[in-house]
């Protein structure tokens, strides 16, 4: 089935202890879109870049099956730019720079085709601009999943809080969900989190796995164990693009395939950390895929 | 099949954001003890208490299957006494005081009737102490558990890793793993454990669940997760009694039983932590532990 993606494309400069790189591509649709795609959903992005975006990035994004026809080019505009520099455990970063530039008066445009597309994934960005998306679909799609961060939390909660009464779906790590919840459990988190809309909450723990929450079912999938975290940028939306595609790709919303579909994201973020930037993302074969999800599903596997 | 264990009998006193204690029943003897009589292994007690300790406690290790003739009551000493504090989040605490007293010389003494048994259980114990358990032995037992701290790798460095050389399986936090082996992938720090001795190695992450490994072969369990955790002194200890305890009552070290007793001492820890002290571990009934592994393994189950 298709996936509709919004989420942000862009240009990354991230320093780890490993080494830095220049401009390179990042952004939130930018994963989110190519981790999906690998799931066999029909991925649609919609996001806009700047007349300093390179063909070769919207090449590679068309190279990985995903839709782009929903990409704006502003000729006259620069793309979105972050610069990040993690620090010696990985788990924390600061920003050395955000440029919002085409980012900061986007407004989202769903092209006509896309209006009637059955699972949508609103990726990491301005949640007055998710709803934005939700509100141009013919009607509501099958399932909504939608990504956020702190930064929306500490500057634009009252918006937030309407856009995730919209969403079946949220995802958001063990911080955020304790400061959108005011609970220091996370199962208490994701109780009250329910109370705002969406009747499935992801919380994402990083390198400590991620947990699943449906009424009163909660499952857990770990991380995959890795020799090397060389760079977690882009982690979180791999994960939950990887989430949204396998749920679209087999078009099965129960809670079962919602378990498999964790398992999924988890697998596709270890690739994702594996290397800088979208690197360790491209060109993986069924394969790789394959043997990735069988030795992480192996990990916590009981005979 | 019966199990050995040497380890602490202590009084502690503590503090957590919910409140504190006076002096009660501690340490890690006493702890992984409770925790391995649950899962039907013989359990034989080696510790050392002052004349201060009171008979109800020893009365209770008793009723809860506890063999306690290995331990030496010093008339003219005192209980080992530990007083610590937990921050709000309770991952860390500060300890306010240590006092050794009887412990500080403890000279432990295997009864005759110990010297064959099968399973031992070297619990968080001066390592030299722990090294003349071994070495009372009439001959090497099926399978030797250590549990250990920081505190011995900062000021014992040496003594600690003759006695890691000695033993089939180490159970350490993942700090400590990365402090003992200079990794800081667990992955890497498990294997450079292998080469100090071990042929097991437990990483326990607290709230974010154990690593077990053994060869090439990684397994997950994850915590059970709680509305509350009220108080975690005691947990590492009750995780690896209860580890100790599912072989040794099993008579089973395939690494696939190891499997189910990492789990088996994940649930038991999980009881551990819901109230002060040893006070959520003791009277359990078979039922409650029955449902506590079944909630805990459908949390990681893929259908």
């Amino acid at each position: 089935m298709k996936l509709l993606v919004v989420g942000s494309v862009a240009y990354d400069a991230i320093e780890t202890p490993f080494g830095k790189t220049d401009k390179i591509l990042g952004g939130a649709g930018t994963y989110v879109s190519i981790s999906s795609a690998y799931a066999k959903a029909d991925v649609q992005l919609v996001s806009v870049v700047g007349g300093d975006f390179e063909q070769k990035y919207l090449d590679l994004l068309q190279n990985h099956h995903v839709d782009i026809k929903g990409i704006q080019v502003k000729a006259d505009g620069k793309t979105f730019f972050w610069s990040g520099r993690y620090h010696n455990n990985m788990n924390s970063r600061d920003t050395l720079v955000t440029e919002l530039n085409v980012l900061g008066e986007f407004n989202p445009i769903v092209p006509d085709e896309y209006k009637d597309t059955e699972f949508l994934m609103l990726g990491n960005l301005s949640p007055d601009v998710q709803r934005k998306v939700i509100e141009q679909m013919n009607k509501k799609p099958k399932l909504i999943v939608m990504d956020t961060m702190n930064f929306w939390m500490d500057t634009m909660l009252d918006e937030l809080k309407k856009t995730i009464s919209m969403v079946d779906v949220i995802s958001i790590n063990d911080e955020e969900a304790r400061q959108l919840s005011g609970e220091y459990s996370l199962l208490k988190a994701a109780k009250a989190i329910f109370k705002m809309g969406p009747s499935t909450v992801i919380i994402k723990k990083g390198e400590h796995g991620a947990l699943l929450f449906q009424n009163d079912e909660v499952f857990f999938a770990p991380a995959m164990l890795l020799e090397e975290v060389f760079d977690p940028t882009g982690a979180g939306d791999t994960f939950a693009g990887g989430f949204a595609g396998y749920l679209a790709g087999s078009g099965d919303i129960s809670f079962d395939n919602m378990k498999r579909a964790v398992v999924y994201g988890s697998a596709m973020a270890s690739f994702c950390v594996e290397k800088f930037g979208t690197e360790g993302l491209v060109n993986l074969s069924q394969a790789d895929i394959d043997k990735r999800m069988n030795d992480l599903t192996k990990l916590f596997k009981l005979n």
